[in-house]
Order: C-alpha cells, then structure tokens, then sequence
C-alpha cells in the first residue's frame, strides 16, 4: 500500500490501516517516518487519559469498565497497553485475551498491545506515536495503559492528558508508588480492590502524602477513588475524576500549555533516539572492537575510548 | 584536593577519599573523568556480585547477611545500593539506617547508597563507575544491589560477575520475574521468605520455567536456593552457588568473555550518555522553541522538527 493511501485509510478510520501503521511504527522504518509525518495534522482532538501503576493493580480492568462507559456515552475509544517486558513471554497475554473477549468485539473500540522485544529505550515513543495514528483516525477517547515500572512507563503516562495511578490497599503500596515517583505525576488517585482488608488505612495513608505535598488552592489537588473494578464499582467516579480535571485544565488556560510541554519532552526523546541510531550505524564494530582490546589490556580506559569514539563519530557526521 | 593525589589515597582505601570520588562521579563533573581514567589501570581483582529482585523480597537482608560471611572469610566487602527512586523521598532510607547498624561500623565494609534524582539515565554509568573506584580501592567483593524494575536496574545487575535474582514465594512474582526479564539474567536464584506458605509451590513454578529453557549440558544451569535471610537460613548456601559459578566462568573460560561482553555494553552506554550531554549544551532553548510553536501551529510534525534540530546540532559539532 502507497502511503499516502495508507495515510488516508487511517482517516477513515479503517481498522487493518490503524494496525498495519502501528506495525511500521514497531518496526521503526520509514514507511513509519513518512506517516507520522502525514498524519500529525489531523491530531489534537483526542482527550488522552494515561493509567498506571504496579502490576496486578487492576489497570486494565479499570481500562475495561472506563471503556464501557465512554462506550454507553457514544464516545469511541482506543487502548494502547504497553507491557515494558521480557521477549521472554512477549507481554501479558492472558490478559490481552480477557480484554479482547470483553470489549474487543465492539467496533468502537480498538486495543493494540505494544511490548518492548530488547528496546525499552524506543519504547515510549513509540507509544505515543501509535496514539498519533489513532488521534488522526478520529477516536475520542485514547487511554494509554501501562506498568508503572520504570522511567519510560512514567514518560508513557505522563503523555496523556490526564493521569491516573492506580494502586491496591496492601501494605506499603503507597509507600512504593511514592519511592517510584508515581505521586508526582497523578491526576486522580484509584485505590482498587477497595473491599479488601487495609483498605481504609490505605486510604488515610495516601491522603496524608498527599497533603504533605505543597499546595496553593489554584494547584490541582488529585482526589482518592475507591474503587473494585471487578464488581464495577467506582467507575463513575473515576469518569467523574477525569472530567473535573480536564475542565480544570481547560479553565486555568493549562491545557495547551501541558500539551506544549509534553510535545518538547516528545521531540526531545525523538532526536535523541534518532541520534543514537546514527550512532551505531557510523561506528563500525572494528572500531569499537580497537578500543575494547585496549581497554581490557588496561592501555585506556572506558572514558577514554568512549571519547575516541566520539571523535569518530563528529567526523563521519 | 588534587585528583592525583586522591586516586593515590583510593589505593590505599582510605574511606574518606573513596566517598569524595563517589560523589564526584554522582556530580558528573570533570574530577571524576580525570579519577576514573587514573583508577582503572588499577582494576578488575575484585568479584562483582549483582542483586536485584522486585520491592521487598529480602534483598538487603541478604547482602547484609553475605557480607557477614564473607567478613568471617576475611574479604573487604564494598556495597553499592542502588535505588532509582524519586526526588521525593531520596531512597531507601530506612534500610540504609538497618543496614547501618548491622554492618556499617565494620572496618573492612564500605557502603554507598546511590538514588537517581531525576537522572535513571545515567545511573547505570555512575553505579558502575563507582564500583571502578572500589575496586581499584582493593575490595575483594563488590556487591551491586538493584531493585528489579526497570532496564537500568538490569543494567547494573548484569554488569556484575555473578547476578543473583531474589524473589519470594508471593503468587505471581515468578510470573512477573519472567515478564520482568529477571529469568535470563539469574545465575543464581534465592526464594527469600521460603518459611511463607505457598512456597513449595513457587519453587516447583520456578523450577518448570528454569527446565523450559533450552539449555545443553555445557551451559550453566541457575539453582534455587531457598532462605530466610531474616534468621540467615540459606546463606551458606547461596555463597556456595556464587563459588560454584565463578568456577564455572573461570573452567569453561567465560570469565574474560563475560567481562568483554560488559565492557562493551559499558562504552556504548557511556558514549550514548556524552552524545546527549553534548547536544543539549549545543542546542539552545530558543531553538528548541521555535521548533514547538511549528508543531504546535500544526505546520510541521515532531519527527520534522527533530530532523532539523540533528541538522544544528550536526553543525555545531
């Protein structure tokens, strides 16, 4: 398929030209380059709701109940799940399957797993590109749904609109969500599984974090939904949540700005990404290979070479 | 100080000097170039030991608990902890404090605590460059100690001689180790908290996902060892499988190959991280900015704006 056509059919809102420029974008080539180029235009409409937290939290049921809900509203939503795992089992399969026997039948809805095979590094912008694809192909809703694991996981959830982390009343969960940095970048706060014991400790816990936290009335302070996702309880609450922040952003004028902010993170990984694909591509193993030798026999040191191969590099370029 | 002379005070492991060249090498600054290229002649007798493990499965108890028995053994033991956490709280600072108290007044024991502040890039780079100043300082063990949840952490666990992944019998965590990539770089494994119910079974789970690995008889099969690091069950043990695999490495003559293999990973790492320190000095903000009102007016994409800002900065070099 030419890609302009491709480019169009995604427009359209065709589901096999939504996947298949998922799939360049995966596999990072330039048919890829040439769409992302193409579609960029037509984005900006899409609210996009970032959800993450530790695994086993209840993030794509709470993704699950979210969409049946923006569903009975008319609202069309894309999932993108990001599972930043092992090639090992090539991300979390099992519920994939859960998900698509759930809400995957809905023509409304469209899910696409992307999962780190080696290259975490490239990972979160490509995510994010795939929601360029799917804000171009007019869905309203977008929710980028991952593990709240690592610093790219964080870059994913923070790309959206409005972030929720999601986090389940065991002991020192709070604890941990706070040591992985997940406190700061919180919208709206989901305490799931909520029916089980600990759960009002819980709760008061991360309430007390939360107000030990700086904050002036005109700051947005993050609410706590309770929540058991598995018997849909709190679902409204949570739309609700996300709807009061997204009229927060809108009446503080902070909308464009968080769009504005994100959009530098974004170009700034992609130029170091591209960057760094260069890289490797001008050195050639012999080169690097040369330095090794050097290094393991104790002539130079790693810094050392490292530099070498910089100047390599600034000469190629 | 002059950094001759405190390259001449780490070789003779003088604690205070050792502490300085550390927080050169956290502050990134040019006392550390000039140190690490003085130290690394001076290299590579210590063994590196790597552990790492998700949140809460034991494993500073077990460093704790090693380096008591090695400390029997009469070997310098010197620990780096890594904690890639947030801003907020600055690290595991209670188990710094238990840590401390146990083994932190002995001689012959150094320990280091290196959180990331908002850099999880770089940290891999510093943790192991750290651990150049230790070894060059004549510690016979280094133990690098990560929690296991991200690709930085596995960086700095496989960047050791012997990597040990600690879980515990909690349901799901082997599934998660697997998902997590821990699986491929255990050569050794410790079930922490094998007195909790459910860990036979873990042991059996784990054991299936070990045999399903392809392996021939001539590629080193990782044990599980079962402990309680509280009570110093299974420490023996586990030292035990660290000897047995250093013999492996040295009989089969993986030894020099594995650390080969680190080294290059290291300088690649390492000329990554100038390259991108280099282009955001090289770049200006204005630049930067002009590049977003573009994107943001739709009149270019993000990937267009980052082929220009390479062009500048590939002018600038």
């Amino acid at each position: 398929m030419i890609e302009t056509d491709l480019a169009e059919k995604v427009f359209n809102n065709d589901r096999r030209a939504i996947a298949r420029s998922i799939s360049h974008i995966e596999s990072d080539n330039l048919k890829a380059d040439f769409l992302l180029n193409t579609v960029y235009s037509k984005t900006g409409s899409a609210y996009k709701i970032g959800i993450t937290g530790p695994p086993g939290a209840g993030k794509s049921t709470i993704t699950n109940q979210l969409t049946k809900l923006y569903r009975k509203q008319n609202k069309r939503v894309a999932i993108i799940a990001v599972d930043p795992t092992s090639p090992f089992t090539g991300g979390a399969l099992l519920g994939d399957r859960v998900r698509m026997n759930d809400i995957g039948m809905d023509n409304g809805v469209f899910i696409r797993s992307m999962a780190t095979r080696g290259s975490l590094g490239g990972l979160s912008n490509k995510a994010i590109d795939a929601s360029d694809v799917l804000d171009a192909a007019g869905f309203d809703i977008i929710i980028l749904e991952t593990v709240g694991v690592g610093q790219s996981e964080l870059d994913i959830a923070q790309a959206a609109d409005t972030t929720i982390v999601v986090l389940v009343p065991e002991s020192g969960d709070s604890v941990q969500a706070m040591k992985a940095g997940l406190m700061e970048i919180a919208d709206v706060f989901i305490l799931n599984k909520s029916d089980r014991p600990g759960s009002q400790q819980a709760f008061t816990a991360l309430q007390t974090i939360l107000m030990i936290k700086d904050h002036d009335e005109n700051l947005w302070l993050p609410q706590i939904v309770k929540s058991v996702a598995s018997e849909n309880k709190g679902t409204d609450e949570i739309a609700n949540q996300i709807e009061r922040h997204k009229k927060y952003l809108i009446e503080k004028h902070l909308f464009d700005i968080k769009r504005a902010k994100q959009l530098k993170v974004r170009i700034k990984n992609i130029v170091e990404q591209r960057l760094k694909n260069h890289l490797w591509s001008d050195i050639s193993e012999g080169s690097l290979s040369a330095s090794l030798d050097k290094i393991i026999n104790k002539n130079v040191s790693p810094y050392f070479a490292a530099d070498k191969l910089i100047e390599i590099f600034k000469e190629k370029l």
